[in-house]
């Protein structure tokens, strides 16, 4: 292992500058930013300021004097940036659960003529779970799970709704999104595309690859915070036909009238429901402020570099490790995957040489290669330590 | 009007300790915790704790070594000695628009024989819009709305739940909770409680009325922070047999195996969809933490000694407002509302001399009286200036 090698990799690295921007123990590798970003400092002073001075000087005030009104559509519009979409197609609201329900249930209600959701067996477990739901909700709907290889097969004229997951939390696949849309679109159907595990690590271009509507999570490679809000996308060619199931005051077209009856407001808005969390949403406007000084197209380039580096080190250095990820060179998400049967111990035995990755059942380990924050030495010293945690042959 | 009798009441109103727990400027006569709670110091250290020390040393490991996991029963266990409930009835989750979603939605389903959704015209506007959209979305059910003197009668053997506010937003009508719950128990429906503007300031004894069902805000006068999560009763009795239409990993029976099918977790962890929103979740611990140090039923008593006071001050001094809730000996929510054709004006003229309410269109003035930081002298204070930013006659 060269350190020396890697050493020169992250001087030449055009993101060297951020890792000074976390709130990061400088000897740690953290390597479970796929399941929790670390804190930015803006996401802290973010967070304090909005705490300590606007809840605690401006009080009830602050919803219009610090536009805390406006904070779901202005963050929304931020991430917007980095996923290839529009301000006044992006919202910031409530959790992916909840909003994969609301959009799940608007798009199926909204193609009356079809019947089928469908979607990819071993998904993520959520987006699974609240399509089965919202199929046993609405009358003569129902899921249809299929293998990954089998999705042109089942894009059929039945098919309302297409619900994939873009990078997989466990396997790190990455579908092609405009070739997929492409496919449904031929077929007549939508996709909603969850990009919980893709944002900030692959390259997302919604609306020059034809989306139709997304989801994503703010706590992982946006690092917003423990339970970051999510935020939702619609193209704006559908706003205006898709309407919430979960119809509260704050997607009312007015929701200070307080008018007996529920008029849908115009745009995003429409998608939130109840009173957003001013205090988590702070968090993640810092979080989200700081990955907009970042090249999206840098960062997703030196995501795959740190993946290939793991896996070319790890090859050599631990051939007992399997590979369960797409390998060197491929289209993948923003981790590494490995099998081996003691895949809980050894994480556990890592967290303890200051590697912090992460284990999914029953055998798999995985490591997150955020590019704002990990280093190629990061990666090189990872391996190096896995390799010394591994049971010793004979 | 005597001040020195208003500051003898604070000298020997056992609560007077509370103010100095929050974050509050002295001088301040901040009358809109109704809308909005002030920070409490314990709820800004645990905000910060939260995001400094365990999200940013002990990150994603906080998830069990700090429970975050836990959170969301542990608070609704804290809430529930707050509203005579078992600590296992209540659990912390999305906002009081999404829970109402979730309840009404449950409580439909598990009543197949009965087609309708009761609730009162006038009730707060987001639980008559998810009522609403709840029985739009499920066939065969619908909303019937009456006026509040209409409720007895409306009770028949065709409904399936009622939706109460139990005081309302705008004119503190409190509704008996005990009678309704056995009117409707007697007519063989259910009754789904809306807390918010109750708890922390009238009686709540949910368990000791025999209620069924209940939601609740976090932000007012729990002092959660903006945008709080809310919380969700389900008596013990009912927990088995409703079920989530959100059906997220997080209300799993085992989120983390990651499971293809979905089972509902035993207990009020069902009602749990996506990730909670672990910071905004922290400073609403640290609210309710300060609140559990407070008698419940010497907060109703001071809440009402307020309003009474407030009433009868300013019946004296501004004859000229026309009081638009409960008068004093009467049951009445914790605030006061006053109608004059003035009102908006009249409300910023105030914030201008230092007296925080709010106004609620076309004509009313609203002041909240949270017994934890209001005092007597407030009340005498506010009434004085009310009446100097009065238009004079003639």
């Amino acid at each position: 292992m060269d350190l020396d090698h890697l050493r020169a990799m992250d001087a030449a690295d055009p993101l060297r500058g951020f890792r000074a921007a976390f709130d990061l123990p400088d000897d740690l590798i953290y390597l479970a930013g796929n399941s929790l970003g670390p804190p930015p400092r803006g996401a802290l002073e973010a967070l304090q300021r909005t705490a300590r001075e606007e809840w605690g000087q401006t009080l009830v005030r602050a919803w219009t004097e610090r536009d805390w009104i406006g904070a779901p559509a202005r963050v929304g519009g931020k991430i917007a940036r980095l996923i290839g979409a529009e301000p006044d197609e992006v919202i910031v609201a409530d959790s992916t659960s909840v909003d994969l329900f609301k959009l799940i249930t608007a798009a199926l209600r909204a193609t009356p003529g079809r019947s089928t959701l469908l979607a990819v067996e071993g998904d993520f477990p959520t987006d699974l779970y609240v399509a089965n739901a919202v199929g046993d909700l609405l009358p003569g709907r129902r899921l249809r799970l299929v293998d990954r290889d089998g999705l042109d097969e089942a894009l059929d004229e039945d098919v309302a709704l297409l619900v994939l997951v873009h990078g997989h939390y466990k396997s790190a696949e990455v579908f092609d999104m405009a070739a997929v849309n492409a496919r449904a679109h031929a077929a007549g159907a939508m996709v909603l595309w969850d990009l919980s595990h893709s944002t900030g690590v692959v390259e997302v271009d919604l609306n020059g690859s034809g989306a139709d509507l997304a989801v994503g999570c703010g706590y992982k490679y946006l690092n917003g915070g423990p339970g970051a809000p999510a935020y939702l996308f619609v193209a704006a060619r559908h706003q205006g036909r898709l309407v919430s199931p979960l119809a509260g005051w704050m997607g009312h077209a007015a929701p200070f009238d307080f008018a007996a009856d529920f008029a849908p407001a115009v745009g995003m808005q429409r998608f939130l429901c109840g009173t957003p969390p001013i205090l988590s949403l702070a968090a993640l406007e810092g979080a989200i402020d700081l990955m907009l000084q970042a090249d999206m197209a840098a960062a997703a380039a030196k995501a795959a570099r740190l993946g290939d580096l793991f896996l070319e080190l790890a090859a050599e250095a631990c051939p007992e490790l399997e590979p369960a990820c797409p390998g060197p060179g491929q289209r993948r998400g923003g981790h590494v995957a490995f099998r081996h049967p003691r895949a809980e111990s050894l994480c556990q035995a890592l967290v303890g040489r200051g590697v912090v990755g992460d284990f999914r059942g029953p055998d798999v380990l995985r490591f997150g290669l955020s590019p704002l924050y990990v280093r190629y030495e990061d990666v090189g010293r990872a391996v190096e330590i896995l390799r010394s945690v591994l049971p010793k042959e004979g």
